[in-house]
C-alpha cells in the first residue's frame, strides 16, 4: 500500500506526540505505513523514539520499520509544547498544503491532519472554518458535497449543520441538504466501509420526532417527505427517529450511521461514548482523508499524557478506505 | 419508613410487570416497603407471585414480607397487556390520584409512578402535559418552581425546557428560567441526595457554547451573567460549557449534575448511557416523586420481557430521599 500522509498539526499541540505513540503502535495495531509531514524538531521536543527523515514520499515504505519517516517541514523560532506560535501555525498551514498536495497527486496513499489551532492559522492567512473545509476547497468542491462523519468503535453520526447558532439549525434543515448528506454518507459507507446495503436512520429534529406535530413540525413538513424520496431512490433510511432513544447499545446495532440535525446532536453521543478514540472522516472527497475528533490539547502537550487512540483509529480507517479504494481501482 | 406508594400506570404497560419485579428484587436490592395502587387483575395478568389486597396504607408494612401489598382501584372490563383502552386509562388516572393524595396526606412516604399513555389520558379528561406536571399542580406549585431531574448510576440532567420545538428553546432559556433551574436543582440535591455543596455545571445553547460569541451570543448575553449571579448567591455553578464535551466518563466526575438548555440535550446521553435504568425525580415539590425513565412500552407488555432496573432504581431513590427528609424532619 503507498504509505498515508500525516500531518503532525501544530507543532506546539499534541499532535507530534500521538503520531509518534501511533508509530510506536504500529505492529500491535496492524497500521498500514505512513510518514509524518512537519517539523522533525516538534518531534524530538515530545519523543525519544526513532525519525527517519526522507527527502521524497517514495522513501516512507522502506524506512516505516526502522524508525517515523518525516517529510520535513522546517519552521522559524523555537518549539515550546503548549505554547503555539505564529512560526508553528506558519509550519502547520505549509504541512497540511503539503500533504494535501501529495494525497492529491496519489503520491501518498490517504491524508490524515493532526489538530491545528484555527485561531494561529487564521493569523498567518488561513481562510477555511477548519482542515475539512481546506481539504474539500482542495478537492475542488463545495462543502454540500461532502460531510463529516464522526465514527467511533460502535456507532457512527453525520451532523447535517455544524458551526452555527442552535436558532439557525431549523431553517438549514432543507430537503436539499438532507437528501444530500444521506447520498454522501450512503455512498461513502459503500465505498470506504464496504457496507454493501448501509442502513442509515435520521434523527428527528424535535423532541420525541415531534410527537406526530404536537411539538413541532419539520419532522412532517421536510423530513418525512425527503425519507420517503430517498427510500424510492433504494436508499435503507429510515426516520425521523426520537434522538434520545437512538444512541443506547441495542438501538445502535439497528444502523450504520445516524444523521442528526445539528452539531450537538451528533457530538454528544458520540463524545460521551468514545471520547478517546473518535475519528472524523470526510465523505465524499476523490481521495481519503480523517483526522482524531479532538482539538491541540496545548494544556497537556509535551508531558506525555495525550492518548494517541483516536489517532491510531484515524490512521488504521483511513488505510482501510484507501485499501478498499485500491482494490476498487485494481 | 412510611412505606411509599406506587402507582401501577396504564394497566396494559410494562408498569405492573416492572413493580412486581422490583417487589421480587426487595431484598437483593434492599428497596424499602412500598404498595401498589392500581388494579389486582393487572398484576395477576402478568406475574404469578403474591398479591397482597389492603384496605389502608398503615396495613402495607406488615403485609410486605409476605406479598406485593396492593390498594385495589378497580376497573371496568377486561385487561390485556399491550392493547391499551379507555377503562384502563381511567384506572391509570384514579390510581394516580389516589397514590397523589395519600402522600400529600403523609400516609405514604413518597410518590414512585409507572407509567401512563397520555393519549389514552387525554381521552379520559386528564388535562396534564404528563404526570410531572400533575403531581406539581396538585402540590399547589407552577411548573417553574420545580425541575424534572434525569438520574443515572452515573450521571444526573436538568432539562430546563421540555416538550417544546427546539425553534422555540432559545427564546424559552431566560435569565429568569435559568436561574430557577440551578437554585431549585442545587437545593433538591442538598435536601434530597445529601449533597452538602452541589456542583452544577450549565451545557452551552450553541455548539463549542458559542466559541467566545461566533457560533452564537446567548452564552455571552444570557449565561454568563446569570452564572455570575448565581454564583454570587454561593451557588457552586460553572459554565456554560460546551455540550460536547460534557458527558464523557472523566467529564462526570467534575459534577453533581448538568443543566441543560432543552431536551434531547440532556436526554440524549443520560439515555445512551442508562437506558435500562434512569430515574425521573421531580425537585422542588413538598413531597418525593420518582419515576422510571421510560415509557408504556405497549409493544412489549405482558411478555415478561420488561426489564425493571429503572423502576427499582425509581423505588430506591424515593426510598432515600424519603429517608433524608424524614430524619430531617425529626
Amino acid at each position: 500500500m503507498t504509505p498515508l500522509a500525516v500531518s503532525l498539526g501544530d507543532p506546539a499541540g499534541v499532535g507530534p506526540e500521538i503520531v509518534a505513540k501511533a508509530w510506536d503502535a504500529r505492529t500491535g495495531r496492524a497500521l498500514p505505513p505512513f510518514f509524518a509531514i512537519g517539523d522533525p524538531r516538534a518531534l524530538a521536543a515530545v519523543w525519544a523514539g526513532p525519525v527517519v527523515e526522507i527527502a521524497d514520499p517514495a522513501e516512507a515504505a522502506d524506512a516505516f520499520a526502522a524508525g517515523l519517516p518525516v517529510l520535513p517541514v522546517r519552521g522559524t523560532g523555537e518549539i515550546r509544547p503548549g505554547e503555539p506560535d505564529l512560526a508553528g501555525a506558519q509550519v502547520a498551514l505549509d504541512s497540511l498544503e503539503q500533504a494535501m498536495a501529495l494525497v492529491l497527486a496519489g503520491r501518498a496513499g490517504a491524508l490524515v491532519t493532526a489538530p491545528v489551532s484555527k485561531a494561529q492559522l487564521y493569523a498567518v492567512g488561513f481562510r477555511y472554518p477548519g482542515q475539512t473545509e481546506f481539504v474539500t476547497d482542495r478537492c475542488g468542491l463545495d462543502t454540500d458535497e461532502t460531510v463529516m462523519m464522526l465514527a467511533g468503535p460502535g456507532l457512527r453520526v453525520v451532523p447535517m449543520t455544524t458551526h452555527v447558532p442552535l436558532s439557525a439549525v431549523p431553517a438549514l434543515l432543507t430537503s436539499e441538504r438532507i437528501a444530500a448528506s444521506v447520498r454522501v454518507t450512503a455512498a461513502g459507507l459503500r465505498r470506504d466501509f464496504g457496507i454493501a446495503a448501509p442502513r442509515l436512520v435520521l434523527a428527528g429534529l424535535n423532541p420525541h420526532a415531534g410527537e406526530s406535530g404536537a411539538i413541532g413540525r419539520e419532522e412532517i413538513e421536510v423530513m418525512e417527505p425527503t425519507i420517503a424520496r430517498l427510500r424510492s431512490e433504494g436508499i435503507d433510511v429510515t426516520g425521523p427517529h426520537a434522538a434520545d432513544t437512538l444512541f443506547h447499545p441495542r438501538a445502535r446495532e439497528r444502523y450504520d450511521a445516524a444523521l442528526c440535525g445539528y452539531h450537538d446532536q451528533a457530538l454528544v453521543p458520540i463524545k460521551t461514548l468514545f471520547f478517546d478514540d473518535g475519528v472524523n472522516i470526510t465523505l465524499g472527497l476523490p481521495v481519503v482523508r480523517t483526522s482524531p475528533d479532538h482539538g491541540t490539547a496545548f494544556g497537556i502537550a509535551g508531558q506525555d499524557r495525550a492518548v494517541a487512540g483516536a489517532m491510531i483509529a484515524a490512521i488504521a480507517m483511513a488505510g482501510l478506505a484507501a485499501g478498499r479504494r485500491a482494490a476498487e481501482r485494481a
